[in-house]
């Protein structure tokens, strides 16, 4: 009682809102199923479109860049091109459906959903089962036709559109769920299924997909699993490698690989399936997955507080890791220029935390089995890290809306920034101590000339750095490339924390891993796809595969 | 109220322990940290210990083979043999303290730590850093002398022995912590620290290892990683290619792969460390490890049920990770076999259920955060599986002896086993549903012949099966040997859930994994290790690195 009274003293001399205000703030009673329903589709889906866009890199910069990405890179010359005889041969194995040559199916295929990269593709292949994989590709590989593998075509940097005239193979046929074991919760289906009605499915059966991405309404499983998608749930349940239990993949000579497993344990040799979680389509195609689901769990809460400090935001990290631990689910940071960007340009956004402006604000979501037990937890955890002086101030949201509304600033960012003007984006993985130095390292470094914003999964230590600018200046772009880049080699980060390289950063890739791994990996990729037909021109640099 | 007084009546009507008197249960206040630690190192010391035991493998038939391992296998006569000119260069380089030629610890070096396996090494060198692994790979690699990486030397399959003259590479002189992030719980540090050093060490920081071994004492980070140890918390915290986020290795010609990364999320390339996880030391040497550690958890919890059937079994599994999710640490079953057993043969046994018999026991460990809500929700949770009939009978440990007493049954099972005679053990991945079918069908097929006991991880699916009979006798092997594979490979299940394979089943990884997925292990061993001088005769079948 003595430390829910010198909380409320602190809150009360500093607060607009009072936690003690907030007592009763379990948002989804598991006697109210449709208001948690509701609540997760409208939070979830908002925060979903959102932070799709937030994905978007370089936006100002790269749409001026379109159309010279391909001209940048030489087509390989050893790649055959499409014969009429190719032709017959597809649709004799795959029949006339499976078989696209519709010049405007074909235009919105060859064409990434940002519209950064197009390629010029004249052909779409549609196989619907693994069988028919293996056919194109054994067909491919004797004659030296290179295959852009494709499944939602919703990725980032140019992984999944040709770069030249590529075949596209699109598994989007193949939909089905095979199996699904509900005492482990072990889901089994083919690549082509698209996440949300993955997440439809398991639903109904109780359980829910281990990630989940803006993209869910296009992406399939087996472009996640080929990208190793990160998202929104990665703090709680792991990322792809973890989750995923078993492929089955279809090699460059059309050599099925069936690494299927359902098991949790199995130490038989080595764990081969790992090399097809994101190495984005270029070692063979994922034609099924099998992946370990969890329970769904029926307790939300969220909260929106303030940080006087950086420091703070780590500390309060370790606290509610320590604290809140087993259903931490969401611990997402954005800095004060973030948040007043944001409300100037973002519709509906209303500060939770009004009566004074903050240096950072943490959004804080736990997940768990027992509604009352979770509300308790959070509310002695907040109580503690007011009297601590980690939070300076914070609302703990007490119905739907509200907690709608936190997650609305949060991920309404990236449409702010698109608003404000032109805006370079960096996805970054950096140690969590070291991440905001490079925010200020950036800033001192730009002075007045941009706005650099920062957000992002600090529970995973991805940042999301942002520069805004009236307009798209080469002498920006100068000041921040590649310093961003090196500033993040030099302490041991990632380039990419959940994009993947793709074309765009295939050439890149040395900032974050060494001269023998990428050599390493070029060895890799030899092995499973000598002639290089499979997804051409990306992850690894053109130089190291000749 | 009302399901509280049902379970109580149900409780009284057939129980001799009731759950309701167990009322203040949670065993280790956060006021009370002796207390806590006392059991950890009094419970988890002789769960660790036994638990050790019940990996070994067909013990009584294998002590019948030691000597006639080697005596199947040709040593392949493409290595040299150890030279004066070797021994010269290898202690200017490593100096006269890092090479071992003394007979007595070259015997225990050559001895596996169930005596099952022998080989005839004349040389263990024991390089102190990174760089000096890298010299003695390169410089076996030119002389094609073959290696055998050894860390604790604690496996169960004879994958750290030498089968013939094997160069011992020891890198238990490399044990240094190198880094530690207090605010993500990234650990980084050389691969010959002892597992329970690092426990320690993590214990003063707040932290655990995400995974915990009957070997502990010995047994090195750099082999759990090399051998993908699963162990007691991979239920909680999964494997440890979710927990692993780096790996620095050393090739067979020397290489140095720094794959060192420290971060959660990191999609830059194909994830090679993987590569290195489970491999048992025949791609390459790991020589450092990065990995993510949980928040140690204060509030622990143990119950012990009893269940009519193993479908209650199941679907108490499935209710536990509903209603329990986050805190759930441990899901361990046993049948009556095992408990008739261990209760006659096990020394301190006694039945905490001994009102009548049941033909199902489960034990459940919650470990949470705050300890009065996570004790609320597992009494919650038993009642309402009293009442819906999945449990029979049930207590709630109530003290540390009783958590510990609970623990010594399903943790003496192996010790039990071993005291009843001889013993073919199995340790089997299976779909749970159809986990306990091989284990009614191995009992039909042995009829009288002898007594088939089954127990294991059900949360993880993990079986172990064990035949117990007063004498080894060929006749029960071969009625048990290859049916158990066989079955098992026909549900897709695993003949190693967590021991590799080693020099015990290299020949048997076709029973687990596809012909096209051990021909592609086989060509990636060629690519990092051409010459075939890591670990010979292990992991993969003879056959396939001809």
């Amino acid at each position: 009682m003595g430390k829910l009274r010198s909380a409320n003293r602190l809150l009360k001399s500093s607060s607009s809102y009072l936690f003690c205000r907030f007592t009763n703030l379990n948002l989804y009673s598991s006697k109210a199923p449709s208001l948690s329903g509701a609540y997760r589709s409208k939070g979830y889906a908002a925060h979903a479109t959102s932070s799709f866009i937030e994905n978007w890199h370089i936006w100002g910069v790269q749409s001026r860049h379109v159309s010279s990405v391909a001209t940048l890179i030489e087509r390989n010359p050893s790649f055959s091109t499409i014969t009429v005889d190719d032709i017959a041969y597809f649709k004799n194995t795959l029949g006339d459906r499976g078989v696209i040559q519709d010049e405007e199916v074909l235009e919105a295929a060859n064409t990434d959903w940002m519209r950064k990269y197009k390629g010029s593709s004249k052909l779409m292949l549609h196989p619907r089962s693994t069988e028919e994989v293996s056919q194109i590709l054994e067909y491919c590989n004797s004659r030296s036709l290179a295959v852009v593998p494709q499944g939602g075509n919703t990725g980032l940097v140019g992984g999944s559109i040709p770069v030249f005239d590529e075949v596209i193979v699109n598994v989007g046929s193949m939909n089905n769920i095979i199996s699904f074991d509900k005492v482990s919760g072990i889901l089994v289906c083919e690549a082509g299924c698209i996440l949300e009605n993955l997440m439809s499915f398991l639903e109904t059966e109780g359980f829910v997909m281990p990630l989940d991405l803006g993209a869910k309404g296009s992406c399939q499983i087996g472009g996640n699993v080929s990208t190793n998608a990160g998202g929104l749930r990665l703090l709680r349940y792991g990322s792809l490698h973890g989750s995923v239990l078993g492929v089955e993949a279809v090699l460059a000579n059309g050599t099925v690989l069936d690494m299927l497993g359902t098991l949790r344990k199995d130490n038989t040799g080595y764990d081969l399936k790992h090399l097809f979680i994101g190495s984005e389509g270029s070692l063979g195609i994922v034609t099924k997955v099998s992946i370990l689901t969890p329970i769904k769990l029926s307790s939300v809460n969220v909260a929106f507080l303030a940080c006087k400090d950086y420091v703070s935001c780590q500390n309060l990290l370790v606290e509610a890791k320590r604290k809140l631990g087993e259903i931490l689910s969401a611990f997402e940071f954005l800095d004060v220029h973030a948040m007043n960007l944001t409300l100037e340009h973002l519709e509906g956004a209303r500060n939770p935390l009004p009566s004074s402006m903050h240096n950072f604000y943490v959004l804080i979501e736990t997940t768990g089995s027992a509604e009352s037990y979770d509300r308790e937890k959070l509310e002695a955890f907040l109580m503690d890290a007011v009297e601590n002086g980690l939070v300076t101030d914070g609302v703990l949201a007490q119905d739907i809306n509200q907690a709608s509304s936190f997650w609305h600033i949060r991920e309404g960012i990236p449409e702010a920034l698109m608003k404000a003007g032109a805006v370079y984006k960096y996805d970054l993985s950096l140690p969590v101590a070291k991440m905001y130095d490079l925010v200020e390292d950036l800033r001192a470094r730009l002075d007045s000339a941009a706005n650099v914003v920062a957000y992002g999964h600090l529970g995973d230590g991805n940042l999301h750095l942002n520069v805004s600018a009236p307009s798209y200046s080469d002498s920006i772009l100068s000041q921040i490339e590649p310093f961003v880049y090196e500033w993040t080699s030099n302490h041991r980060g990632s380039i990419s924390a959940e994009h993947g390289l793709g074309l765009m950063k295939a050439n890149r890739i040395h900032f974050s891993k060494s001269t023998e791994t990428v050599q390493l990996m070029s060895a890799v990729k030899k092995l499973c796809d000598p002639k290089g037909i499979l997804n051409p021109y990306k992850v690894l640099p053109s130089s190291m595969l000749a």
